[in-house]
This record gives C-alpha cells, structure tokens and sequence, in this order.
C-alpha cells in the first residue's frame, strides 16, 4: 500500500490537528503508513498544547491529490469541511464524531463514529482494541484534544468514554489534568490581540441548512463582552465574509468558557430559522443562547431543524 | 432510552436478517432495548438457517415510524435501500460494510463500517470489543451469514477477520463449518422451482449512478444454464420490473457459486457503462463477468465509476 495522508477539518482546532498525528501513529503500528498533515495554521491553543509537549506541529496542505490517491479523515466528514480537492482523492478512513452529511464513497470503508466528546476518546479505544500503547507524547496531545472539546468535560457533549479516557491518557501523560486544562483553555482565549477577521475564522464551518449557505463560528473567552465591546467591527467583519464566500447566514457564537453560557451574533438571512431554534428574539442582531457550548450537539441540530421545518 | 429498531436492508439475505438479531442481543447485554426485525420475508438460504439452528425469524415491517422515534441499521445505509419511512426516525447506529451513499443525520451517531465481507464479522469484533459472550444460537447464525456473504470464504470481499470470526463462531456453535457452508449455500440456489419475477427480487439493490436509477439483483447457482435456458422469461419479468419501478438499467449478475464466476443480463437504459465497468461487449443482452462473484466490491465500484466518468 502507497502512502496516504491523515487530516482533520478546515480551520483546525486542537482536536482535528492532534486526531491526525494521533491517527497516524495508530495505523504506523498495524504498519501502515499515513502522514498526518492539516488544512490550515494552528490556533493558540494548540500551539500552547504543542509547545507544552515538545511535539511539532504537521504541515500545511491546500490540496490532496497532487501528492496521494487516497486520505484519511479525522474529526470531520463533510465535503465542504475537508480538503478542497476532496472529490479526486479516495476515502479510505474516517474517525469522527459528528453527523454524517454531504459524504459518499464507492467503496467500502472504515468508518468509525460515535457520539462521544472528542476524535481523540474513539482514538484512545482503537489502540485498547487493538491492544497497542499509546506513546506518552501522543497521551499529551489527544488529552489536551479532549479538554479542548469538552472545554474540560463541562460540555453536554462528554459521556464517561471522554472522562475515562481523559483520565488514562493524564496517568500515561503525568498532568494534573484539570490544572493543565485550565492553563490550557485560558491560553486559547486570546482574544483582544485578534482583528474580527481573524476570530470567525479561528474556529468556523459551513453547513448547507434548507439549501442556504450556513457558518457557525464559535469564540471562546471568558467575558462575553471581550467581544460585544467591538461588536461593530465583529459586524462589518462578518458581513464582508458573507459576501466574499457566499454565506447566507453567520452564526457566531461567543462563548463563556468558565459559566458554559453563548450569546450569538447573527447576520445574514433568514434570522427566523435561529430565533425558532433557539425560542427568543434577535434584539441588536444578538441572541442569548443560556447554557449553550456545543456547536455540534446545541447548535447544529436544532438550526438545521428549524430550516427544515 | 425508548426501545429503538433494528433492520437490514430491503429483499434481505441472510445477514441483513442475522446482523439485527446479533445487534439486538450485542446492545440487549450493554442494557439497552434493540427488536430486531426485516423489511422482507426470509429467502430459502435464510430459512434453511434458521431451521438449522431452531431459531425464530423476525416480524416483517413496512415502517418504522409508527412503532418507534429511533432506529439502528445493520448491512446498508443508503436510503433507497431502508425503511420507506426512513426520513421520519432517527438512526442512531450503523453497523455495515458497505460504501456510505445517500445517507445523512442531523445529529452524531455510532457509525461503524469496516471493508470486511460481513456485517456479522464486525458484530463479532464489537462482542469482543465490550468483553461479552457471544450466545451458541446466535454464533450459528452469525457463521451462516459470513459464509453467505463470503461464498464460503472465497469472494473477493473475505478479510482475514472474516476467515478469523468464522473459525471462532463455528467453534462456539460446534459446526463443520466446510461441511455445513456448502450444504447452506445449495439449499440457497434453488433456481427451477421460482419465477424469473420472483428470483430477481430476491436479492437485489437500487442505486443511483451519474443520475440514473440502477438496479442490481444478484441470482446465485451452481450452473449459470439454469437462468440462461429461460432468458426469455428473464427479459419479461425485468422489462415488466424496470417499468413498474422506473429502473433506467437492470444489471442482473447470475453467479455460479462453485466457480467463482458470473454473466451478466443487461436491461435498459445506458448500456455503455456497462461495457467500459467490465472491459466487454453485450451480446444478446448478455456480458461475461469472469472471476466477478461480488457485486459490491466487482459491480457497484467500476460501474458507478463509469457512470461518472
């Protein structure tokens, strides 16, 4: 078998980059051999998580097939989150634990998803299964991936999988995880040194809802206002994005990572489908959004309904 | 949780019927209530199983939404090939080994597929994944269906888990498992005694290939003259089924089980990829298949591919 390469979604967090090494390391063992690679420049938090470890972070791809016939997907599925050339290159894995929606492959495949907190918890299970060690670098970096995802198993996302393994992977490791994940979070709350631009990109995905063009963008901070306070130019960032790629809707969800409280920004058209998902009303082009943290299992769900319906 | 579904896909054959039996009793151990039941009437090979081993076939149901909110799928994930209600419940897990076409969920899932030739070889894994026993009946079942699915190992679609789950579940159902696959696989190619209506219904699959409807039944013997000598009959029925469903194509593969080999019966409309798939030339509605045994891994791949191209 030829080469392939491993990598997780545009606009990486900490998760999509570690799950690949991760991956890698993974099929290396049952003697495979995958490059990890990723789909854009680490955030702070995942510099900060590898610098902590010494690790180097993998290079930057724009395309797959130019180098590969066939890839590898961690921490995503969907076509539009995923390398652009995407439909020239074959599928041959995916690790995930999100939906299933715009993927499709001729042939069979290993696909493995559940719905727990985070790639690296289903990671940590195939190298149990598959009755292989975990190396301490690596028990690092899916940790860190974890308490990324699970802002510190407070998310609604976390089952006992992710405690479990966040535990484990912190013995093979030697953190005090809960010290560690909030130095961790906090490093990547960085929020005043940022332009607008910059921040709805950092953590951002596209979603087809009811045929219109949806972003969900999410920043984390510990003061909503970090990022109220420039709301105006959060605004005319936003809009100019829509415009450069088409979006219909912009959903950014400014997130408390200490009270596990959002408060959305919302830009774009139709605002009803959010104001149904979430049962209140825009005031400010804002919405509270009480007690939600997750994109995925909180936002994507109920908006995705509410276009539908 | 409220009790969920579990079935396989539509003309079932024996592991469509087996892999719900087997997840219901795998989720049944971890707590949780699975029925299992099929969305056809079992076909000869099934209910000759089914007597072997004393076991009771699952009720037939036509939809889902009516009894339950949430399903689980075994052996398929496209569409087309469930439930008819399908887009009305929502599907908590897969477990396959075919490729992911026309399938989405608003929400994460369990999804798991591996490119092994049995739905029930990954149940095998998952029983010993979760350190559960796997009980004596339904070893004898799941032995059943990997024969069934693997031509008694020797499709080009048999892993070394396949050959592995079949030595250990024949050990724990204390069968010959040589002796018993063969004797299994002839009480499944009785041929004479069914209507040409009848036997390419039996065990068929719809697709969508470059926008078009295809349909691929698979007709299984030990002599490819027993089909062949009622051509005729064959063209009516499926003349009469591409009209009644609106099938742009009917490939149907007729397999001689000992060799290894399979013609095909080519009806309808673009006949053209059929012949670039298979590198051949229709004569008499007819195209030599040597060596192709697998319609998802031989048949659904460089057609669709052609289709595409």
């Amino acid at each position: 078998m030829s080469k392939e390469l491993v990598f997780g979604h545009q606009s990486p967090d900490t998760d999509a980059i570690v799950a690949a090494i991760a991956f890698a390391d993974f099929e290396k063992q049952l003697g495979k051999e995958f490059e990890p690679v990723a789909l854009g420049e680490p955030n702070d938090e995942t510099k900060f998580v590898f610098d902590h470890f010494g690790a180097s972070v993998p290079r930057v791809i724009k395309t797959a097939a130019n180098e590969v016939e066939a890839v590898a997907l961690v921490d995503h599925n969907e076509a539009q989150q995923s390398v652009s050339d995407i439909a020239d290159v074959k599928v041959t894995h995916v690790v995930d634990h999100h939906r299933i929606a715009n993927f499709q492959t001729s042939n069979p495949l290993f696909y493995r998803a559940e719905p727990v907190g985070c790639t690296s918890t289903i990671i940590t299970k195939l190298y149990h299964e598959y009755e292989l060690e975990i190396p301490k670098q690596i028990a690092g970096l899916m940790l860190s991936a974890i308490i990324s995802d699970t802002l510190l198993l407070k998310s609604p996302t976390t089952t006992a999988d992710d405690e479990a393994a966040v535990k484990e992977l912190a013995t093979i490791a030697g953190e005090d995880y809960a010290a560690y994940g909030k130095e961790m979070l906090r490093a990547g709350t960085n929020v005043d040194s940022k332009t607008a631009a910059a921040l709805i990109d950092a953590d951002a995905k596209s979603f087809t809802m009811g045929g219109k063009s949806v972003r969900v963008a999410q920043v984390n901070t510990v003061d909503v206002n970090d990022v109220f306070k420039r709301q105006d130019e959060f605004e005319t960032a936003i809009k100019a994005e829509n415009k450069a790629e088409g979006y219909d809707l912009f959903v950014l969800m400014v997130t408390n990572i200490l009270d596990s409280d959002s408060e959305g920004l919302i830009i774009g058209d139709p605002t009803t489908p959010v104001e149904t998902a979430f049962a209140g009303k825009l005031a400010n082009n804002r919405i509270a959004l009480p007690g939600v943290v997750s994109r995925k299992k909180q936002v994507v769900p109920p908006l995705t309904d509410a276009f539908n319906a």
